[in-house]
């Protein structure tokens, strides 16, 4: 297999891991080549992996009662992605977790990720930090949904995160930010004009 | 000190620590009593502590532009609360934490917890699974508020913690929960009716 190089670099940038321990850690992991639209995982199913993306875009998403697609939460380029709730009890998941580009993933599944961090307890440390971080991100989205208006929700993503709103579709943005596509087309209009 | 045996049993939860280890581990930690409705951490500060409730329950919220004061998340027992945003860069912080009712806490600084981490590796794993735990909790609440109806969300939630349901004041499940006071009393209303 490939070495992996956007991992290590990822987790260079939290903990120390020699060259000779992160060969060891490869042999844990998995990597996956996905198509735009292809589902990694599916609702009913158990999530037996924990995604990385080393390049493109996963998004985590559920169907509604109207049949509609929602999607709960994005991960690009060297965020990792899984539904916790299944992975962590290795039980049934409400989610579908799929490829929003042609995508590059490094899979680690729950037995071996377990397996993997008693060979490296080091890596409790990075993974931590990434539970940690992600933890954050969704007060601070939480707190975003609950702002005044949608309008100003809009507005306050794509001053934090203009490349994301440039690259991922309309549609998909307009689902994870609560609104539907037509709103979200008439606040960008007003924002042109 | 005492002996803060409500964190011990949890923390046993989920790693192994022996009773040596844990008493070190106090040394790091500061037992704390708050007033109903006393704030822990203000806006515009730094969020120095990751407070965990031993007995009562915590709030993180802001005060939105309506001057309206909007739950993010609530910590009862043997759960941790922070916001983790301030918390991990040690910059101010946009959110309060408020006791919801007379609570015990125990409060562990950042320099504190980091230092502790380095001489008890293996709690890295039991904060890691804290925050993948809280982390998977996220994605289902924001599958929650995305659902079809909030009559439904409401319902959902009462069917999933009803002991919290009875014991948090009206207008904070409310707000939790992205509703008006009045919208809830209504659904309540429905209910007994």
């Amino acid at each position: 297999m490939d070495n992996c190089k956007e991992l290590k670099e990822h987790i260079d940038r939290f903990v120390r891991i020699n060259s000779t321990d992160f060969e060891q850690i490869l042999s844990y992991v998995n990597p996956v080549s996905a198509k735009k639209k292809q589902n990694l995982h599916e609702a009913g199913k158990v999530c037996k992996a924990n995604f990385f993306v080393r390049k493109g875009c996963l998004r985590l998403f559920f169907i509604n009662e109207k049949g509609i697609e929602q999607t709960i939460q994005f991960a690009l380029e060297n965020w990792w992605l899984s539904d916790y709730t299944s992975f962590s009890s290795q039980q049934a998941s409400l989610c579908y977790i799929q490829a929003v580009e042609k995508s590059e993933i490094i899979a680690i599944d729950y037995a071996a990720q377990e397996s993997m961090l008693q060979q490296f307890p080091q890596m409790e440390r990075y993974f931590r930090l990434i539970h940690q971080r992600a933890h954050a991100a969704s007060q601070y989205r939480l707190k975003g949904l609950f702002s005044q208006t949608r309008e100003k929700i809009y507005l306050e993503f794509c001053k934090q995160y203009p490349a994301f709103v440039q690259r991922i579709p309309q549609y998909l943005l307009a689902s994870f930010l609560g609104f539907t596509p037509e709103y979200l087309s008439e606040i960008r209009g007003k924002r042109i004009s």
